[in-house]
């Protein structure tokens, strides 16, 4: 950490710093410019440390120099993380992640009709949302448990790795029994308490960006997963909230590279929530995937206009297969795969 | 609700819109206009319409008519709310409400002392924070129970009502039985669950607005715990994300009087988290109540440079005395009181 | 300037960082540290070193510790500069600044006639605009040399100083020899070419804040006026653009108090713009006095509903009469005056 | 336009909104819903009728249904529309087009050097900055019309046209005698009279996006210069500004296929100002090439830590040849071409 000392500070002034500095345990190191003088503090970096040479008489600013994670870091484990969320599928690794469902689960029929053409069409993971975070009381909010089962039934029939969100501690052994990935939602990214308990969980946990959240905090948010004991974290780039109003979300494509270079942790992108806008889906996926991108995130429904809820940027079945016909050239491109076509057993 | 028709729309395409309308119950009136036709919904609003809609071919834009809440709403509820949290104390009347205390709670004694000093600076609610929302797992993260326990002492103490913080369901119960208002904090402001829960106790909440959190997001989110049957709903502007990197936050005075405008429930302005920089926390303090809050929220701490957290925003219990000073006067300029002044028994 | 240097550098490599420093001319100053070592950069300040110092390998962040500004900082100017603008106003002193008149001049009566109702309630400077930016080159773009005249004939007969944008080099002899302030609109704070221009007139500019303008960059724009040789700048905050969606921008209250922190020139709040919504005016207009601003811009219109541009946010007489009125007690609270009242010849 | 009336509106209030619309020469379609009536405004639209609207007694909201742009629209012209620049190349066609060069033009020999290693490493567009736009009027502003002339021999030993930055009208001719493209920079987007300037130039004209522009004004910028009868424009997508501070901008890439879709115009992507940092313009520059874009601007100094400008994310000519390969497997994906590779000369 560095301190900027006021210009007009006296050398008595400076001594009350230092000896603040020295109190903490760490030592001062001062270094007296022209204008200003700098004091760097040497000794083990606490987040705590900031607010507390701020409020010193005569700091000007403090600046960090180390990062403020440290588990989710590639300094800290320099090789990319492969998660394995099972039936065989791995994320982070050659061959990429496709999760893809609706928005909202329906029903049984439905769900298992979705999931069997999502994997025809190539999607290795099945999503579908039980419980439903929603900006209005009166809104859908999910079929709940109900939804977990036929997710988990659609999982049975097709074999895919199930990912749902999480937006309760309640909920938790409930969404651990019957899925494989355990989605926090974009406004629960700072939900400690739940990022505790999903730590705290052995299920791989996909964590959505909040929409107003910077880079370091996501990784903050991963870290404290990590810290708990759960090292198995996947981030997802779901758009951020911006100025421009032509679009529901701003997809920030900066943040793919830029995360896969600060942390080991693979990362999705969702084109579905990162633009809510169906004709840009298929773009901003390809867009991701060039970026470095280890998977999308898709929400496919065969009838947009009688979906519970996302209608506007769900594809559908024929939409799906043919983004991903678009999306296999870029992962060429960038020495990726995409999981094998599939045929279910009615059509072989 | 109005649809506007895409212009290469031909009739049959507009009887199938219509033919959707009119399946969920409602009427279309269609108007027919030389570029583009516009069909109006006439029926019961739901906010799942309008992705409904969107979702249909050769629909260019869907736009709501009518607010999507309705509780908080001044037309339905069209005299300002005056809630009553407890020890003689109400917000929304003409006396404004000043919350003041620590970030953290630190321990008993510091907890006493400092509510003894706002209390005679003019303050009327204590706050004071036993669960901490942190962005890095490592820092602290308040003292739980123990904390809720000295904010009862100093409670007790001075007779003033007391607002913390809930974060988990699961401290519901400690927390309404030691304070007097429950606050929501901006991270949480779209936790539908804690919501829901908070909605379901019968005591006053301050709920804060999202660092992104659009107006009409942050009234759907009052109306979630209105709809729980808790009608003792307190808003709180506390800054806002936004490109400028000068401050913490960018308090958004506007929210202020369009809130008003738009509920009946009271506003609360936070200067501290709104700037995140003590030296604009006074004159900041003097606009929101300007523009017409219901009251303020400030963190003071005696010693800033020993805070737990926030210190570079806390003033000081001379700067809080300082700065009820200067507030008195814009009080009095748009007609609202203050809290009548107290002395502490050993100073009377 | 602080060099921050990345963990992996080996001392040779902190040897190539501290060439390059020295062959700028300055001196390095190098302190190892557990971590990563830090190297202060003693000697003046040039904005362009950041970019080069950043450029250069393993090093991993610069941080300035001085302010790239000099001319408009307190540092270099401690007392306020109060700002004669003519016909026995000054901006920045006790007495605020109150400018008013319709968005953009319409005709020479009706100009006139604005003129005499906004100074009959209290108003000191007259606003119009001859030449007018749009988002559209299809709108009303201004009367032009038309408009500049009128303009001038209502100062004539109201004895006001009067403030209109400047648009174009080309028309800086016209604006300057009709009226008293020369405006620099939001989108032009970065029009360096404009800014050059009216630093080398003699004129008294007003420097509105660009919708996405950081302060610092703000009073970098400030500088360049300066740095051309004309002190006479007042600096406008007019509101930013952000995520919500509930007015056309927010006003950054904040901004007030810490511009006259950090700089010597005053500073005026422009609801009008600052909101782009009547019912929020009124209460903007107060927080932007509550919070230390040295008057108001305010848009005024008899007939808003036929005003030529930006009727939604225009006050008729009455509300601006009524505004006044509202300010007036926030004023005395701040130990500000307003101008005095003034009754035309016609009604004495 | 439609135009939504508050609920407590009487049927005399309507009759003046009604008689209001007449009076601007369009007819008004009344529909009467249970809670809110709307009426349809049928006739030729006007971007100034929404204020007009809005301040009507009465009047809710209004909503606008046809774009405000026309010329620029995909809707006038429906084809892709492919700009001749010279010298051979076309930007909007099958073949991507690759501007690269310094940030600022810093003298004659280095300008040839560069222009002939990015032609080398397939660029077919040579960019150099001899008017530089900077925050700080103490910062290197560029070599003006010198650097114009340094520009043009690289051009000319090169056979590339070149594009370069308008700041200012009275520089006009200058550029038009030495370059292909006159750039126009995002803080100059909503230069209104450069706009029109440009617009009755016979050269292409590239159009950088404003850091907080909206698509919708950006497109409108564009119709300035189409009104004034120029269509050779080509839009640039360079990042805006949001809440992250981890990069200097945030790419956004969604505005790429939602450009395309709107407009027939050309867009490129410019992941040096997108990202603001070395790491990043690879990565992104395949996101941009994937989602659409019809070319690239790429800054490249083949010593960074000596640039004028822009040091931190210039590319050398390694790594600039090295995106190239990375582009190319993109660019095949989406059935796009690159230059083909040139060697001078001296290395034939």
């Amino acid at each position: 950490m560095i301190i900027v000392v006021s210009p007009e500070a006296t050398p008595d002034d400076i001594d009350v710093i230092v000896a603040r500095i020295e109190e903490t345990g760490r030592q001062a190191h001062l270094s007296v410019g022209t204008e200003r003088s700098i004091i760097g503090v040497i000794g083990p970096d606490d987040p705590s440390l900031q607010d507390i040479f701020e409020s010193l008489p005569h700091v000007e600013s403090v600046h960090r120099v180390t990062k403020p994670y440290k588990l989710v870091s590639r300094e800290f484990h320099p090789g990319a993380s492969v998660i394995d969320v099972g039936h065989g599928v791995s994320i982070g690794g050659p061959e990429l992640a496709v999760m893809a469902g609706p928005c909202s689960i329906e029903n049984e029929k439905h769900m298992v009709e979705t999931a069997i053409a999502v994997k025809a069409a190539g999607a290795n993971i099945l999503r579908g949302g039980a419980f439903k975070p929603r900006s209005s009381p009166y809104a859908f909010r999910g079929l709940g448990n109900d939804g977990l089962r036929h997710l988990a039934t659609a999982s049975r029939e097709t074999g895919m790795p199930v990912v749902t969100e999480l937006m309760s501690v309640r909920d938790i052994d409930a969404v651990c029994e019957h899925s494989d990935i355990i989605q926090i939602g974009a406004r629960n990214m700072q939900n400690f308490i739940l990022l505790d308990e999903v730590g705290m969980a052995k299920k791989p946990v996909l964590l959505k960006r909040a929409l107003s959240g910077q880079i370091e905090e996501w990784l903050l948010a991963a870290e404290y997963i990590m810290a708990q004991g759960n090292p198995h974290v996947i981030l997802c780039e779901r758009g951020i909230r911006t100025f421009e109003t032509a679009y529901r979300n701003t997809f920030d494509v900066n943040a793919i590279p830029l995360v896969k270079e600060l942390s080991h942790l693979p990362v999705i992108a969702d084109p579905s929530h990162g633009t809510g806008k169906l004709s840009l889906v298929t773009p901003v996926a390809m867009a991701g995937i060039a970026a470095g991108a280890d998977g999308l995130m898709i929400e496919v429904h065969n009838n947009p206009e009688h979906a519970l809820s996302d209608g506007p940027q769900s594809l559908t079945y024929e939409r799906f297969a043919s983004m991903m016909r678009s999306v296999a050239g870029i992962a060429s491109a960038v020495e990726r795969t995409l999981p094998g076509v599939w045929a279910p057993a009615a059509a072989r």
